[in-house]
């Protein structure tokens, strides 16, 4: 299977990005962690961007808040489907890192997720690989399943305690 | 190759939309266009859903403005990738759309693109496909390094009207 | 008298929606209860919308946060009246929830309340099976001037405090 | 059947606000429209919501834009459910009509529709008097389902074209 | 001299108004301080708008949050200036009662301050009632020389500190 | 009686800003316009506010866009009260101008109406003068009933063209 | 002197962009425009930026709309101070451009002007040229004082006409 | 080398604007910090910004939240680059300081950076000091060039604690 690159423009975002990874654990979708930055390394950014498909790489996820231009910066580099988590910040809710992430020009878009969405980024980069994985679409039915059961025992509770 | 769905919920929809159907033609992409709606015909859309994968379909693209709950009603029924395209309004110029497509819940992805941003979902899910299919990643490619001479080009020009 | 159906799309909302509730059990209106997730249960959710009227609810209130497709859903699946209750979420201040459930196309309504309003979605829900209920809309009536005459105290206390 | 209110605080805003009453018209809905302004006619305003529903209407629909005060208005006036329609102005968007319309304090509710959302005001209004008459009822789900075949149709005409 | 009325929709407002009273009774401004609701005693606050001219009011001064109507309802009932202190609230960041009390219709203003802007609610009372007092005017002068005094004195104990 | 000082940053903002003359000349109010910018004419527009009161000025309304410091800028330099209307710019619907105008720290305040509501700041100013001229105060209340009037004859033709 | 680089992410911005360059002649400051995009010629872009101080540029000025990288990735790869105009585009008024504009992170800053704000990009270039050079500083005077003098004749203007 | 003036409008500004002093000692640029206020000590504030260059400074940095004037004033008296800091306040999240910052009128600019920016403030005005001062250039890169591997460590930390 194709790995998952989880890029982060900082370590002080790893406490909201470690979530993408341990989803990514639970489905069995192997991947990388990397701190590398739109700002402070581009050149390193770049680099690792325009390798990423040849390296084995089938999706990129980047976190990043504020001006956040770590996915951009990774789209503008590659074609792999590329995945922006907007990260809230000390100001602005969000709202920064979510419009500078999905308001793409056209030719380059980001897929992006809800912000701090670090979950559901995993979640969607496994179901980009399990396009072509029948075995991986199946974990996500399975997944899917199991999160409804989880409602339907969370109702059949709350029956309980009103009942 | 699988298929793409272009889903819109209205036809007013679709002077917006053709681009994202225009793109895929370029690319080669076989897809199907559909009129379907989560709030007017919420069975139809979620059968739809709930078939698109075993019916060859390998990415959903949902066009909706407003309250835009096309896209999270699609995903909700399937565990393939979902790419919501939200669309400008009357009022709030999209932002409504914008919020009600990319703020979804945990566990259930919307792959956000760009108010309006029809022809960059048809990337994005070109993008995805290409994934395991290295002639449409190649496609992508090459229409990347056109994009790049395309403003290579532009900026000789403006050079020569500068001179 | 008709039923009020109370929903929620997870136990996690139960601290602000069972407001409602409470409100509901002070004006004597019957209601039930129940956790449905429009992304997660979709199939179960609209079976319930679907059955609603002739299973004797005559309101349906439902509570969610974020892209909050909850009310929306269920207002696709039945002609009863639907009241929204945008929650706040972690980020965006409940904003996202109130864009999502109040901006609803032409033809489905929802009766939209405060951002965590449960409170008053009850009083609505009240209000409406009032309509066709003296006895209803005369403890509305006595709750009213309670409520003016808890102000009336409330500014006597003042003077008498800046007397 | 009770009579729809239906309010504006101007005349300027009777070329929305006419949508609620064509509305009401298909329906076969008793109503009546009237100019009142909270902020230049008070006492009419407050007078016509309190004697509201002894003089026969089951629900009130008022539509303003701005610092919208009128619904809000009637609400604390009456005890009958008030449908607020937030008006889109010459700034904001309709953005300051609909927080001023919505974010009622606790007790008095105001069912908020979208911005500019005449039409589902009165589909709004129809439903709240059809908890209580069948006939209503039913011609809610006939419209209900022809909204559902003009999709059908539409989704038919695309095919065709797209075919 | 006239007496400003502050008047306040609810007593859990009152730790953020007290500080216009404070700035009152710095300035020896009379006022009276109330407790009335636009929403839960209607009445009595269009009564008290009405009547405050002849009572001996010369300005009013209304402080409320979320769908803020209070000094819209007292404008829309007196010609006397109306002062608006938007609040802060649980949702918003107070953004709901600014727009609702500043986006007022043609011919009943209000002069709105910055949310929680209790204190300079009193100032422009007073700024108000010093036109035709020269007294007051001087007082006013006073203090803005004293709070150019208190900049200067922090400036040099910044330098002190710096130095 | 005293003046009104009518303040605008650029003769652009003209078009806006007569209307608030053509008020105070309906109101009988005396008042003189001048083109003073807080940023381009910063002397002369300092030394203006320092004189306006000895000057014979009672009120300043001050009309800006974007960054609209003009109004916080008078309010600095005098204790007359002074109203600030915001302009809608190119971009942000105005929002820029209010709060730039609003936000006032805590002993400057700045008597904000809504967006280019020269018209209102119009009237406000005659109600500050009003406070000490029983005259004054008399027209407005003309006004007001005359503006009530106007509403309650639209209202009469409306349920004629209804009846 | 040294030279401004003018940098766009495409042609379709020189309409607003040209302003920047009109000004730069006014003053005598030697310029370069450019079309370099962010995401669409990433490589020839860092490249620029990273040799710009030692080809004689003294200050950067990029322009860009939408999910606006452009500063930004200048910012990152060059310590010359990077000036930012963002730019409005279809949707969002420009808040998109100006928040991913504007809001950098710590150690990379870019100086960001008002929305579409490009003949301001231009002065401020030449402040920071003219910090060392006497008389480019003594232009910048002169253009401030024929500004001051062209506020003046208009209110002179203004004058006339009321007077 | 010249010298930057840091401005604040209050002491309470302190705690976020030293960490721009901080990085100005780092970087060795000299510098002088005041506490001048655009609206308590206008005349102070004003006559600082004319004689500026004149008394040896390069650039003002300076810093206000709210309505946030200060940066504007002080660029209304000097054609010295002037630096906005806008600051997070007690409500809007910074949004107000920001928009009042940044949408400076037409010739008048403000180098606005983040919400809370004092670093970058401070490691802007050295980029504009260091435009004809190789030294401080120098400085400017090796600071680069050490955030760079401070990232580049943190990536190998990572790997360590993944690997």
């Amino acid at each position: 299977m194709k790995k998952v690159a989880v890029i982060m423009g900082s370590d002080s975002d790893w406490p909201v990005v470690k979530a993408a990874c341990a989803q990514l654990d639970e489905f069995g979708v192997p991947y990388e962690a990397h701190i590398l930055s739109a700002h402070r390394t581009p050149a390193a950014a770049a680099e690792f961007a325009r390798n990423a498909r040849k390296n084995g790489f089938g999706v990129i996820v980047c976190a990043a808040g504020m001006a956040a231009h770590l996915a951009g910066a990774f789209a503008g580099n590659s074609t792999l489907p590329v995945i922006g988590i907007p990260l809230k910040g000390g100001t602005m809710d969000g709202l920064d890192a979510l419009l500078a992430t999905v308001q793409m020009p056209s030719g380059i878009p980001v897929a992006t997720v809800a912000i701090n969405g670090a979950k559901n980024a995993a979640v969607l980069a496994a179901q980009i690989l399990a396009v072509s994985d029948e075995a991986l679409a199946a974990k996500l039915d399975a997944a899917r399943e199991a999160m409804s059961r989880q409602i339907a025992q969370k109702e059949a509770k709350l029956q309980e305690e009103l009942g």
